[in-house]
């Protein structure tokens, strides 16, 4: 076993704090990795203040981690020490199911998420994610991380990246298509950037004027301001598929009509409370599809990531240390982050 | 212009009465048809009554006619004077959009429905349905009829029949698929009918025990009570698409529940009033679709006509006089029907 430490929640209602823990270890199948940045997701603060309801403590956070290799079981071929590698929000699952046969392990029913989920390898204790300077994960679900890219813009790919990414490939967008993003935050950010590079035409649709001009350079082609509906009415019946990043309960319908026939708007963010209830009109008198998508399995993971190497494609980040994490959490709850908050695990040094 | 005679609805709180009123003079490309069955369909209703707000009276219902060409126009090639002919949902499109140009003429902006539409051809008056002894159709939206079949019981198959088919088309329900579908109705049986023909393994679920041996009859291979949890966890993650046709508000969440990763829950029902808001993580969490699909265009209705004529597919129907239309209205509203009404047009020789 190795020694561990990270930061971790103890409870929903205090700050993160210091945290020592062991890693399993390092089976024939196993990975070590030496995380060297993790990016903050949205789930990392409800689950770290129990608001969906499933969380264990203590918990430490983290499913966008990157760092470099530190030992390899005696079966790894994938990774060798001193590679860089990286580790989405998997760690495990059941491997025979259908959904693990074709790859798409994120929908198995016995997926093991990187943290908060039992640990088969250490019963009775969670997993452990990447708020820490250590994680030995079986190389089925380590990735490849290229050293063409910034690494700590890397990060944010393992779970904003591929949860946009992943759509926008099953639904085929491509060029000659015209594709929308609802919302401008860590996942927005992400979908028009994909989209751009898909070769699609790229509309953003916003709240906030403020954001015309980091979504032009981002790659849209074009912004919507939603909350103009001379504006929307203008895009009624054009689009081929809609990705919406928005979480936060809202009307689905403004999004849904703007859809051609077949059209999809599909969602990656679960709310907290439910969406006004859509008009069931908008998907029969267009055949239309109301869908969901999460993040990714592996290999499309890979295929993500292999993908940004070539083009060049990694998160607009903020890189903060362990000790600002709650500040980061404040900041995000107001979306205050252009686009994702990423810990430099060098200062967990500091405070060990 | 030739004299007709029908049945109309005056006035959204009147029982229909005769109604005599003009078709059109056959142009070159029109076909006219003596009406001799017409469906009576649950929208007849919703639209006689205004419970849509769009109706204009006095209005002729009926949009599942069979009958037999009586005269052609001069550039008609598909049909000839003693032809059976089917007219369904539609009898004008715009012809140009991409919809038209895919045959999808239900989903083109411009849409002459049969009855309750402004009449392009006939200006400040509406379009008059199949509770009539005539109809003037072009071409084009007039559907070839076996001679094979019992006629009255293919008047459903215009509207119940290619409802249920196109989206199990679209969705390419086949063998070794697990299909669902949601009531047995008009459009259910059909559903039931066309998806066990297709050769999907067909689960029908119904709220009503009473309907267990008819379903197996009409090809279900099972039948689930829908009001029984236990039955219903059984097929949980296990469907490949499943079709809907209650229209009545209800928890859509208990069927989307039963999809495997990538299924959809294709809806075909307008609900009155909204059915409560579905439960997004239902979608994402196994990149479900919710769906929706309205009849279906030319080609594929005669597709649909040609399918039934060589698997011997008709409607289960019970025949009635024009002059029972309104206890065949209030049956249809109890579900007291098996499984659809059919008018004989030659009751309205009794009337004239």
């Amino acid at each position: 076993m190795a020694k561990a430490i990270g930061y971790a929640a103890y409870d929903p209602k205090k700050p993160l704090a210091p945290f020592n823990f062991e890693r399993r270890e390092v089976g024939a199948n196993d990975v070590e990795i030496e995380i060297l940045f993790c990016g903050v997701c949205h789930s990392d603060l409800h689950q770290v203040r129990d608001e969906w309801g499933n969380s264990t403590f203590p918990m430490v956070p983290g499913h966008e981690i990157v760092g470099r290799v530190t030992k390899v079981g005696s079966a790894v071929t994938k990774f060798k020490a001193g590679d860089l590698a990286g580790v989405g929000c998997l760690v495990d699952s059941c491997r025979s199911c259908p959904d693990c046969e074709d790859s798409l392990e994120q929908y198995c029913n016995h997926a093991v998420f990187t943290y908060n989920s039992p640990d088969k390898q250490m019963p009775g204790q969670s997993t452990y994610g990447g708020y820490s300077n250590l994680i030995v994960v079986e190389q089925r679900f380590v990735l490849k991380v290229s050293e063409k890219l910034d690494l700590a813009a890397v990060a944010p790919l393992l779970c904003a990246g591929i949860t946009t990414y992943s759509p926008l490939r099953n639904w085929k967008v491509g060029p000659g298509q015209k594709v929308g993003v609802v919302g401008l935050g860590g996942l927005g950010h992400m979908a028009v950037k994909f989209a751009h590079a898909f070769g699609a035409h790229t509309v953003l649709f916003t709240t906030s004027a403020s954001k015309v001009e980091d979504a032009k350079r981002l790659g849209a082609d074009e912004i919507v301001i939603s909350k103009n509906p001379e504006e929307m009415a203008k895009h009624a019946q054009s689009f081929d598929f809609i990705l919406n990043t928005v979480a936060a309960p809202h009307d689905l319908d403004q999004y849904t009509a703007l859809l051609k026939r077949d059209g999809t708007h599909c969602l990656v963010g679960v709310p907290d409370s439910p969406h006004p209830t859509p008009n069931i009109g908008n998907l029969i008198f267009k055949r239309r599809s109301l869908a969901g998508s999460l993040i990714g399995g592996l290999r499309e993971t890979q295929e993500m990531l292999d993908f940004c190497a070539e083009h060049n494609i990694t998160s607009d980040i903020e890189l903060i240390k362990i000790q600002d994490i709650e500040n980061a959490f404040a900041r995000m709850l107001k979306s205050d982050v252009k686009y994702r908050f990423v810990i430099d695990l060098a200062s967990l040094k500091q405070a060990a």
